[in-house]
């Protein structure tokens, strides 16, 4: 089960980030372990997708340091997934992807699932510019400057997920 | 080119905005979008895609109302594609990626884009709680309740991107 889309000549940190987590069920897989879903059968059972899908899913994730492996039973050996702080900073994508489709797909019929902060209040995400911390739109941003860095291509290690 | 996952029985909003955005290459011809990229040719150009590929994302994109299209042309009829409101709403998500990317992908190399905030700082995105101010993080949500909402399929029209 390969990529669907080659980015490895981008020269661009989005290209990047979806060379790791842009593949079908992948972002799914990681809300999933967000809601604290470690094992693969509470997974697959979820998301009905395909064992070996899953599988190279999970591999991948894991190789790509997102996700570690733990034993949770020597005999016999079972290993559950957990997400690494690397996968832990995958949060404010998956929070702005539910923002967006809240907002667009699910605006009548009103948001499926909601998070209480910390703070008591439901959460609703902003994304503020951390300098001045007033919400950021794109008629406020100017490109400064792009830099002739290496690609995603030779910046990733070449991981099969086959 | 259809889709390689298929998310319509999920009751989620990040199925919802994955269904619409999700497919290879489409977040990148947003990025690009947003860098005020309008015109096939010049997608094409940059993004190495199969004209195909690019011409099925493109009319998806309009007929979810993430784009439209412009007459820049008469003799001949040319159109160039612009975000809607709803396609802009699309800004956190891609800057979240790009985020990470430079996190985890990008760390050593440093950020091959960088942008200009207005406040006059460059930009780093933060997601925090529009209640409280507060930066988001894992630990600090609590699942509210998970209505039975509709499924992703009930929701966005059968838009064939064939």
């Amino acid at each position: 089960m390969g990529r669907t889309a080659d980015y490895s000549k981008e020269v661009c940190s989005v290209a990047g980030a979806l060379s790791v987590v842009g593949d079908p069920w992948t972002l799914l897989i990681l809300r999933d372990a967000f809601s604290n879903i470690r094992r693969f059968d509470d997974w697959q059972a979820r998301l009905g997708v395909a064992r070996n899908v899953l599988a190279a899913r999970l591999k991948s994730l894991v190789a790509h340091g997102v996700m570690e492996t733990r034993l949770y039973s020597e005999r016999p050996p079972r290993r559950e997934y957990v997400l690494t702080p690397k996968g832990r900073d995958l949060l404010p994508v998956l929070l702005t992807l539910k923002d967006w489709g809240d907002k667009h797909i699910y605006a009548e019929a009103g948001a499926p699932a909601k998070f209480t902060h910390k703070c008591g209040e439901e959460l609703t995400p902003r994304i503020v510019c951390d300098a001045c911390g007033e919400a950021v739109k794109s008629g406020d941003l100017r490109a400064a400057g792009r830099a002739a860095g290496p690609t995603v291509g030779e910046l990733l290690p070449s991981l099969s997920d086959a």
